[in-house]
């Protein structure tokens, strides 16, 4: 089972590919996807867009896990975050990959046993369950891994809910 | 100089391609790209990019114009709109193709005089300026339409200040 995690930004979207064989999990390879605020902004959604679909056309996934935001601090912000993950979501639309979906408290509850927690707490926690030698390149990239490990988790534990049954 | 007008909306995506020789203008064709809530959103959202895509290869229209909605009446519908209106800008840079953007007042008042007019005084005031047999298929490609005319007034007025000047 391969995940691509996705961490939706406009300026910095994290991506981080996950494998597992249902107990051990390793990362494939993560960072982010740049783009400067003086890139037109539709440029900086087909960059996001293109590095996205190379990742899924390079690597064929089975699914991407991204956090589901329905509510941001205002209008402006979920405005311009809704754009990206439009995007994000196409690219996974366009190449058959289904999606799954978390909200941002599942995913640290997932990972660290707390719903509150940080995003070094969750980097602390990424680290340590793919076993990395050094820090994911971005707080971006950590948070990409955590969400496909997040996922991993939530199949992970249907599948033995159906196994118990 | 051809126009494409895009009206961003999750269920009813409007389109309309304007044609203009700088002083008359016509309409080569116009609807909407619909789905329905039943399919997944990032299916809708393929749907929507795809059928873009496909007007602009079949077309290659020099510009593509949108409103610019920075402000939402709440968070939660300014994210899904800005998931539509994210796919829409990127389809158009995935073809290289410009983006003007004016606010639904600008566009109002560019197609009627008055920046609060409704859907039905701007539909009036598309099938005049283009001179329809009939309206449009529905009241999202009027708009889309009304976003075209818009731009080709802004840029019709921007020569005319050069000439002037």
């Amino acid at each position: 089972m391969l995940v691509l995690g996705v961490d939706c930004g406009s300026e910095s979207t994290g991506f981080g590919l996950v494998a597992s064989d249902g107990r051990r999990h390793r990362a494939l390879v993560s960072g982010a996807i740049r783009s400067t605020p003086a890139m037109p902004f539709a440029e900086r959604l087909h960059r996001i867009h293109g590095g996205l679909t190379e990742l899924i056309l390079a690597h064929r996934p089975d699914c991407m896990a991204v956090e589901d935001i329905f509510f941001a601090r205002n209008a402006r912000s979920a405005l311009k975050l809704g754009h990206v993950r439009g995007v994000v979501l196409q690219a996974a639309a366009a190449q058959g990959l289904p999606v799954a979906e978390y909200s941002p408290r599942a995913v640290k509850s997932a990972l660290t046993g707390y719903g509150h927690a940080d995003k070094i707490q969750v980097l602390h926690m990424v680290r340590s369950l793919l076993d990395l030698a050094s820090d994911p390149e971005t707080l971006d990239a950590s948070d990409a891994l955590a969400v496909a490990i997040c996922h991993l988790h939530s199949i992970g534990a249907a599948a033995a809910a159906r196994g118990a049954s």
